[in-house]
């Protein structure tokens, strides 16, 4: 067997470990019951524990300095993927196996714990698990620390490779900026359509076969992915053939879980068109949140946000919905998932006001870990800062801080990619049209273009390419706010009228 | 740390593979997408294998060889955990860990290819793989062979633990022997109950309204378990507060779910009720398949098959239906449940036919360890069995050979565990009825001292009792299938209206 044969059998049972446990953690947020999460944690705990060690541990070192020294014995798929094995090992490597399993486990715990503070509305209940998730993250942060320049960065880089709060500092204040002066322009000239038909109740079981037959269309395979219910909705892939996403059904606002699927929908085309060449590697996956972020957002946003999209899908979920939405035309029903207005609730939020749901979190913690805010003052941070951005006040920290479940798990810094995820989308969707008409395929109802546009210029890459390079190859240029700016005005003067 | 202490942290480790590995399988059967199959063959096959090595490594074999030496250093609750892991080490320690990984790889798979050749009804699809199947088992038998006399036997052994075909053939034709006895007698003189009513369609969330509350108040704990939908019904063990049972619905038979549930909600209130002093240890979970089946058999056949039982259910299954059964009164229903008739399918046979599916199945693998019969010719011999028992024979596979997943999943030896735990049941019965009531409880619909009965005698000692000691102690007696058919006489004889 030659060194590398080797080298990707270890890291085949890496990934192995790694579809386990994914599968566990989407059992543990759809299915699994209650009374089991404590042997669940430890589980959990357990197989992430041997993962790590393989990751991290001598014999990966020993991999690591034998192709540093013999680097003509890697094909340049092997070469490939050595530097992303090496990434990952010199990220955490220092990190001691006992620690990192402690933290699995809290992170498995943490979530259980999230969910019933969430359900009570009452921070109090989650302070102290936030509290050593934050603490594990900054015992971390300078044992992951490369060259970045702040401790926020170091978390930042490991969604967004090559991200930075300064580049961020300067890409959210553009678009902070325009989205305050859109938001002001129709406020003044704006004639906001009319939404009052959107609380129409549609039953769980038809919002589920609309949806299941607009986000076959668009691409995403049943054969290889499932539906089911969660309070937070995700994308989970156990493997390319098995990707999974959830929803959380709302029978009077049926907008939610239209979009909510197609979201995920976008999470899980991508990766069920990742290269199978790829299998059993750690460049099996979609390379970055943000880019992930891009392909949810592209098929939630520039699909489903667009006009034409509704023209062929509007017929179909008028004669699924029976008699509700008769009186309703397809422009009305457009305009009024166009409405924009302050909101509370990020995923909740419409596509104008999202952005700076993000930059609120963005904000919080880059206080967190930069600053010396402590967790406990954290609600009333972020409760002043609704009201400053948005104008409005959560009136209890299920509507506020407990919201999303991200810090339960441990992800900080991952916010930020939701909002890089939209300007990607938007770009890669400018770039899309320079090769392709999108209005007149959206329009034919055909999908497969717009689908095998993407899996060409971004999911067939997987892990293999920076998130930096597959966007400046994809469409020219580096990260470029502007295309969502204009495409949200564009969007949005059409909707409120504004000439 | 001591040896005893370091011992049951290297088994605990074990402990949380298994669990793994169950949710995995549990999966495999309920919601995986299809074309996860040959991804999710590699991870099962891989975590077996870890936990495969750790039971029969070297490792193990230093604890064994250290503690045969030290006996002293083990307290009681030690020694009954060496002892359990010793026999599974001495049964498996000489099967090479690369063998039995591809056959946990082969099992994983075969389910799917005889899923698909039952679909087709054609036993050709799955012949190769069976054939594989059982050479595998024969090429393992020698290995695990102790002091059993024939092949089977080695077999038999695994699922309980001291059985024998020489016991099995003595048990089996008294109680074939019975049961043919008394089919004569209703045959020549019984009247046969109405059943018309039976293919009444009751939708798939009224049965599961229905059987839900009735297996809740016989005890399964519903926050540590679960229901889901299956082709072919199973209980999976993941710990012991994730019980999971799952059911096919059939709208037109309702009495297949409802005796369905009651039976694996059987056996998922066994493993609730095991002694948590048990955990992450091989005495965790129950002891053997025979004793397993008697505590789902119980449910279904002793409680659910009782009159009174339905004194208190029929009334609340009524009003869960609605009209539909308005004009059949409990008696007639209850008669209806009990009308006895040859029939092809072991699932769906009724109480008096099932033990005789059973010796069919019993003596095909016999033959097919202990004699030189073929895969090939299985199909032939199954259904002249079924022809000379039970006077019908399958018109294709589908509803022969194939019916059946045991196989599938690499359980020769495994079907004679259903009429143990018939038997078992029967017994059991018959010694709760010295100390309660159950005439008076059923009727009260007063379920708790039942389960607590079966807690108290059989559940709470997971595997640390061999089958023999449990029943022993439980009835005073040796297994005698005597009560199996006093049972079965009494219940068909007032059905049928013989005196």
């Amino acid at each position: 067997m030659s060194k590398e044969t080797e080298f990707l059998s270890y890291l085949k049972e890496i990934s192995l470990l790694k579809q386990a446990t994914s599968l566990l953690e989407w059992d543990n947020n759809t299915g699994m019951p209650a009374a089991s999460a404590g042997y669940r944690a430890e589980v959990s705990g357990y197989l992430s524990g041997l993962a790590f060690d393989k990751a991290n541990g001598q014999q990966m070192g020993n991999f690591m300095a034998y192709f540093a020294n013999h680097p003509d014995e890697l094909s340049p798929f092997g070469q490939a993927v050595y530097e992303k094995a090496k990434e990952e090992y010199e990220l955490n490597h220092s990190i001691p196996a006992a620690e990192f399993q402690a933290y699995a486990e809290l992170t498995s715990k943490a979530q259980s714990i999230w969910a019933e503070a969430r359900a009570a509305g009452d921070f109090k209940l989650f302070e102290d698990t936030l509290e050593q998730l934050v603490d594990f993250n900054k015992t971390f942060i300078p044992l992951w620390r490369k060259q970045e320049k702040t401790p926020y960065d170091v978390l930042l880089d490991q969604y967004e490779p090559g991200m930075t709060t300064e580049k961020l500092d300067s890409v959210f204040s553009e678009l902070k900026d325009g989205l305050l002066r859109l938001r002001q322009l129709l406020a003044e000239k704006g004639k906001a359509p009319r939404t009052d038909f959107l609380t129409r109740r549609v039953p769980k079981e038809l919002q589920r076969q609309f949806v299941t037959q607009a986000v076959s269309q668009l691409g995403y395979d049943f054969n290889r992915g499932r539906l089911d219910e969660t309070v937070h909705p995700f994308m989970m892939n156990v493997n390319r053939n098995d990707a999974r996403i959830t929803t959380r059904w709302m029978e009077n606002q049926v907008q939610m879980a239209v979009f909510g699927v197609i979201h995920e929908a976008g999470h899980g085309i991508y990766e069920q068109n990742i290269d199978a060449l790829y299998d059993y590697t750690p460049l099996a996956g979609g390379v970055s949140m943000g880019i992930h972020e891009s392909q949810s957002l592209f098929y939630e946003k520039m699909i489903g946000g667009h006009p034409h999209f509704w023209d062929t899908q509007y017929p179909i979920f008028r004669q699924i919905t029976g008699d509700t939405f008769q009186d309703i035309d397809c422009k009305t029903f457009y305009n009024g998932l166009h409405k924009t207005e302050s909101s509370l609730i990020r995923i909740e939020a419409d596509s104008l006001t999202y952005p700076l749901h993000i930059i609120i979190r963005y904000e919080i913690e880059k206080m967190l870990f930069n600053g010396d805010v402590s967790v406990a003052e954290l609600p009333q941070i972020w409760n002043d800062k609704y009201e400053e951005y948005l104008g409005i006040r959560p009136e209890n920290d299920g509507e506020g801080i407990l919201q999303d479940i991200h810090w339960a798990g441990g992800s900080f810094g991952y916010f930020p990619s939701y909002a890089l995820g939209y300007m990607y989308a938007a770009q890669l969707y400018a770039a899309m049209n320079k090769e392709l008409s999108v209005d007149d395929l959206l329009l034919a109802g055909d999908y497969l273009p717009i689908r095998a546009w993407l899996t060409r210029h971004i999911h067939q890459f997987g892990g293999s390419r920076k998130p930096d390079q597959l966007i400046r190859e994809a469409t020219g240029e580096a990260l470029n706010p502007k295309y969502l700016l204009d495409h949200l005005e564009k969007t949005y003067r059409a909707v409120y009228d504004v000439r």
